[in-house]
């Protein structure tokens, strides 16, 4: 099922670009839980469309319509559908991306392998389908409220926020467009966003996500690893093409006499290079992690590509797109992180007596 | 199930660093794939201890033996069970580490997650699993005869190979003990895991993975992305810190107009930043990844850390362990390529009519 | 994820009773398949209520609306998500259900399990979710072009169809308000339903399911066995109590020399008592089973339970319900065996080289 | 995986009839149960050949080896591996199986599907494997220590054991060869298994299982209901045939009026043909079923079938065999009860906040 996700708070998808509706079904939510629907519709609100000047101008109100599961304001237990409408799917021409392939887009692997794809938008290969996350992200959140979940953008191109985490204030981090924390650091990384943008080019960037108040035992041995679930999370992202956690790349880098994290009398620990997970386990210091994403390869230019029968196309790149897909990824990193963790709090209520 | 990995061509495994054996189930092989069993053992030698002066030297034969599943040479479609006998158990003093913790080990977090654990060895967190998926992947690279898989060590500490894959020759990499391509590099590598072992310390690395001759086609949309299940299954790996595939962290940096993968009029592409995988579906390029290692825990020092009730211990590190876990993992890497490309290549045969 | 069927061709399922919609999402179809909507909808209609008047009156259009993964008509490989609107809801009286436990219902243990329910008209309980199963069955038909689904009432209360089915020509079963393709006996079970509804009450019946020109090979070894799966599937359907397939409980009478069956050159079998299935896995003879409904539990009586307090309380049955549930629910069993063997067709395609 | 059982508690199983060992992994049993090793080698011995004179008197130790997952005689939360010799695999003559198809068995269904199969003693479609099964139930029992479980034999061919089970004394099911626990109708039963094994026959049976003091809420709406997967879990079994559990079959005929289980005030029933289920979840009722097999198709008679050119051949069977397999059959149906009901356990653990 290549449209799930989860083994016990699960969500599956469906949904193209410009299709009627996206939406799922987020199956394995505890009974019980009351619901703040608004609080779901805000997390939409971050990631839809049209929000600043940095991103694309797309109008997409992206509401979402619960249709089961929740009674009397409560999670009832049963499977949670929704759908959000597709309100933005007019009758375009879609005959330059019809018979041709773009570059670093899923065109041609869509195609080749199933023989038939829905070009419109890109099909299910639109990054649309991250509404559906947020969706279930922000019931994830609700299910685990003392947990706090900040992802923040971190780097622009080459403009790193090089400040450690704990000293950002992440009540900053949605005062500015580009959602960093930093506003000197926000204001180079906008400023560069529009550059680019102006080129009709796009630039690449990372997320940095920093987990609090996670308690110790999320996370299982061997193949179910809490680090390893939240990569193959953030890797399902479009455009994503790295992630590390804790020391990450730089681990690799250091001797193990620098990288020991040393306990304190609590059980906690002096440093936290492992980024708060042990043998794939949680355990009790910060969560943090680092997302990288390439960028957005829908140019706003001319350029050269193929058709199905392999001749060579001129296309004009045009629309509305994200010159920098980073700042609306920010609440998808969060979305996807909450749902790991959902996942993980309810299987840990199964491995003692 | 956090001990079985994949959808299709499943491992499902078993074992403590210190009990009798480890071993497994591999389920969903299809029938009639003539199993070449030296070849196997082969590779479980590749990755056993003693091989060299600059990994642990400790003394297991990891003679995997097969229980079920293959009749006459051939794979029957069943499941086939195998076990690797620890030899090397001694009743060895725990005493050290049977009530504390040691630092950036799974000790802490075992025992608060389950109430207990078995801390001889590390238990099933010991790296000693890995033996078990080097099994399973080496009966996956023979399912997927055509497919190259070929990882190395591309880094040690700071000292980096820099040559870009291509450059490289595969042949090479078995030739030294640090299994590095590059002779000169190799060389490099190797003296600085021998100048890290006489200090009792140890040091991480990076190893590259380099995938030839897999089809368009392997990968499925949303949530089984090729690339994000080749990062949660190195991310498995004991001391894996990151992932990235095709440009990755790099790729963050760039421009979309430096990072499309122009095609060319065969559908191949003139660059390939992308890494071989667009919408998480393989399109016929080379797939590369990079995965990071930290420095291994386990220290040849004195060092100070908590018991069981939160009182400081001095803890004496001995035994054998490896200065430099990247040379072993280079087999891991490949095991657990093929093991995703294995699955893949049995989902892709149900896509279409 | 208890709302979800299957493992490679899939439904994930959600929607009460008297909700905004149920609906779901159909996983793992394979791309290119020409979708004849009309033979969905055909289904569809044959299950929906105030078909005949041994039925319940109930209207309910039963509109199915496809929301994704078809383009042009065909199959895309991506996931197919449907909804059917809830158009018969009406803002209802539930105060006599709200706070007490109707016998033989789910009221009971749903709100014991979950500690609250949707008591509208059964929530996630109501036999409304069929629908969703049909549109998933319909679509596992067409997907299964060559194999022929042909299930039928045999048996309403103590009038049993003792005619094998090798004497009876399917073509009628559609030509009667019960679905049993003999019409002397169609005519005994309908005015034996008219005689139970005229009274307030229910009745109960089987239904016999005969599945022919399945290829020798569907299903798997130990835990997929077709038989198993096929039971687990009828078992599924509210109101069912037993499962049977090939002898049944006759064959448990019998002994080997008379049950065996056996073999003519062509690999048929002589005798099939077998019921099609050898091993769990299928042998290309028919397939048959029997599937056994209790009386639907609502009766149009004035009856005495208790409240949420253990207070006994009086209620009067009322509303329109079916006093036999078996014909509405041939076209259901025809619809999970179908969603059975569409599974075990993907499946079949990965056992080989 | 079709060799696979359980969402949470589950076993993963290989072996053949004639190989070196049978086995499995159990994985998702909480940490911290005191596991009695002797009372799963009993629950083994149980199942074991020869154990009377209506049984067949090969003879195999079955002696279970645990690998891994124990430590200080406690569940550590990790999988447990473990092994089952075969020791009876003699260097025996099979030509005559090797290329001809028994009737009634799996070995032409297995040949067509795979393309070879391991034709020693049935290989991997041997009930030798429900071994495995007996030590993952008796795990389950385990973990599930207040709950009672009581299988016995309820019928023999047409002999039938017709008091209800709550007249029966369920201590005296181990007192005779058949686990009847009437010890007239266990006489009856004897004598006729006797009889048809003089004959070189074999006969069919039936054995009921009932289930004390299993609380409200095991058991999952939609498609994980408890009395579905048993169901499933019983069909897996070799031979069985058919399925029902409460009213079943004899529900079918019965009028809602006579087949509603009304309430007492403290949520009781006061019949229970509803077999202690509604809507899928245990109600705290008695759980009880019946399960039917066919007899054993291998005969020792002489008797014609096809080889795999489709030249008739004449076999004789020798060997040694169960006449009847519904007392060996007992444990098993047991351990499949404690499997399913162990993995509700813990599923349900995870339905509330």
């Amino acid at each position: 099922m290549s449209n799930s996700f989860g083994k016990l708070f699960t969500l599956t998808t469906f949904g193209e670009s410009h299709g009627i509706a996206i939406g799922g079904v987020i199956d394995g939510c505890p009974a019980g839980l009351k619901l703040d629907l608004e609080a779901v519709q805000h997390e939409l609100d971050r990631r839809k469309p049209g929000q600043s000047n940095i991103v694309t101008q797309r109008k997409e109100p992206d509401q979402v319509e619960f249709l089961s599961g929740i009674f009397d304001g409560k999670t009832t237990g049963t499977s949670i559908g929704f759908v959000i409408k597709n309100t933005n799917q007019k009758s375009k021409d879609y005959s330059d991306i019809k018979d041709s392939f773009r570059p670093s887009h899923a065109d041609y692997t869509y195609e080749k392998k199933y023989g038939l794809r829905d070009y419109r938008g890109g099909g299910r290969s639109s990054a649309r389908e991250t509404a559906n996350w947020i969706v279930a992200g922000a019931v994830a959140k609700q299910l685990l409220a003392k947990v706090q979940i900040n992802a923040y953008t971190s780097s622009v191109g080459s403009i790193f926020l090089e400040k450690p985490y704990q000293e950002l204030d992440f009540n900053l981090t949605e005062s500015n467009a580009v959602r960093c924390p930093d506003q000197e650091y926000a204001e180079k990384m906008i400023k560069r966003i529009k550059e680019i943008k102006k080129q009709g080019d796009t630039v690449g960037g990372t997320i940095t996500c920093v987990v609090k108040n996670v308690p110790v035992g999320f996370g299982e041995p061997i193949f179910n690893k809490l680090h390893a679930k939240l990569g193959n999370a953030m890797l399902s992202i479009n455009a994503v093409k790295g992630f590390e956690y804790g020391s990450g790349f730089c681990g690799a880098q250091m001797k193990g006499s620098e990288h020991n994290d040393a306990f304190k009398s609590d059980g906690t620990t002096k440093s936290n290079l492992s980024g708060g997970i042990q043998g794939g386990i949680s355990n009790g210091m910060d969560i943090y992690f680092r997302v990288a994403f390439k960028p957005v390869a829908t140019l706003l230019q001319k350029y050269e590509t193929i058709d199905k029968g392999g001749k060579k196309v001129e296309i004009q790149g045009k629309g509305r797109h994200d010159p920098c897909v980073v700042p609306r990824a920010v609440p998808i990193v969060e979305a996807l992180t909450a749902m790991v963790l959902a996942d993980f709090y309810l299987l840990n209520k199964t491995h003692n007596l």
